[in-house]
């Protein structure tokens, strides 16, 4: 997550060139796992408001991904720009969508602090079974369920059927393959030499993907 | 809806033109009033099969409108491509739609026939109440649950506070703004001198709305 002297050197960057406008992507902002709260662009550059969109949606707050219902906030002429040319591709969503969305943002919140509590619990489960894997280190997030995982001691490493691993893309693979574990490669992201893991998942299904990774490092030379 | 004949027709001009890929809009398929089945283009032409995309929906067979699910039938090579460009701006539709679309398609049909029963009703009821209406002529339609109705007769006729009705554009905002009843116009079909209504509403609706158009046309001069 930004720090707010990243926010702010962002801002000073964007006062500059007005033409350029913001989307703010605030989908995990309940995720957050620090007793200081996450930062904002627009707290700390509200002059930006009038060219800012900040999306979000229920899909990560309240686990209801399948519901597909998102939302936007800002300046009332790209709402309308965004109206019109939602009202021709999909019309709208899902009309029991947006009452469950609106239950969901109107209800009671404690089963958010809920969840992010067992993410919390989730993520430091899976920082510690990969804290002492030969090759990895990873460090706990501030916020959301994925884990970065720098891989960088295995480029160069062989697999134990002789192929070279030269990328975050071959370690991945190599995971998927020769571990039966789904990661995404930091390349995706812009990212070498990492790659991502989610941990949204039971804490069964964690174990035992830790386990797998952690085998699978442990077999390089 | 297009005869055998008619299907017959445009088939052979597009069994010459083999560039030509073709959407079969089967929406409205369940709601037909006639012993006769609704023809069909693949019964007619099943040769076009590899370059037609059949698309059908829940929202007017089963009402299920709100849900936004809608379907494709068509060839492996289309439906991936479809897929593709769908699951970088959707993903998906709402999980709990496809789970409610699958109940309804597999679940007991006798509710469609009972619907379809009462629009039957409904267009007999409107195709009456307009029947000696001034100025204007309507058939009833062999499916879906649109009315089209002729206003030619309207063209040219002045309405009480002085307006010249110059198109079925101004007939329609005339109904609108005078009698509080919204229709489409012809011309957004490419049908002038037409408007459209529907008769998906409730026998009480439809009966005011009637007497309302009816006051409308008689009032004209």
């Amino acid at each position: 997550a930004y720090t707010t002297d990243e926010l702010r050197a962002l801002a000073s960057v964007l006062e500059r060139r007005p033409e350029v406008l913001i989307l703010v992507d605030e989908i995990y902002d309940e995720i957050w796992y620090d007793a200081e709260p996450l930062a904002n662009l627009l707290t700390v550059a509200p002059d930006l408001r009038p060219r800012v969109l900040t999306v979000n949606g229920v899909s990560k707050t309240y686990a209801m991904t399948g519901w597909r219902l998102g939302y936007g906030v800002g300046p009332a002429w790209l709402i309308t720009a965004i109206n019109t040319l939602q009202s021709h591709s999909s019309s709208c969503p899902s009309s029991i969508s947006q009452a469950a969305a609106v239950a969901a943002l109107t209800g009671n919140q404690d089963v958010v602090a809920d969840m992010v509590e067992t993410y919390r619990e989730r993520r430091d489960l899976v920082v510690k079974l990969l804290g002492d894997v030969p090759r990895l280190r990873c460090t706990a997030p501030h916020g959301a369920f994925y884990l970065w995982i720098n891989c960088h001691d295995a480029i160069g490493a062989i697999t134990p059927d002789g192929r070279i691993l030269r990328s975050d893309a071959d370690v991945v693979l190599y995971l998927l393959e020769d571990a039966g574990v789904a990661a995404i490669h930091g390349a995706a992201y812009g990212a070498s030499p990492y790659f991502r893991i989610s941990f949204a998942a039971s804490d069964d299904v964690l174990e035992q993907a830790c386990e797998r990774i952690a085998a699978a490092f442990a077999a390089l030379v």
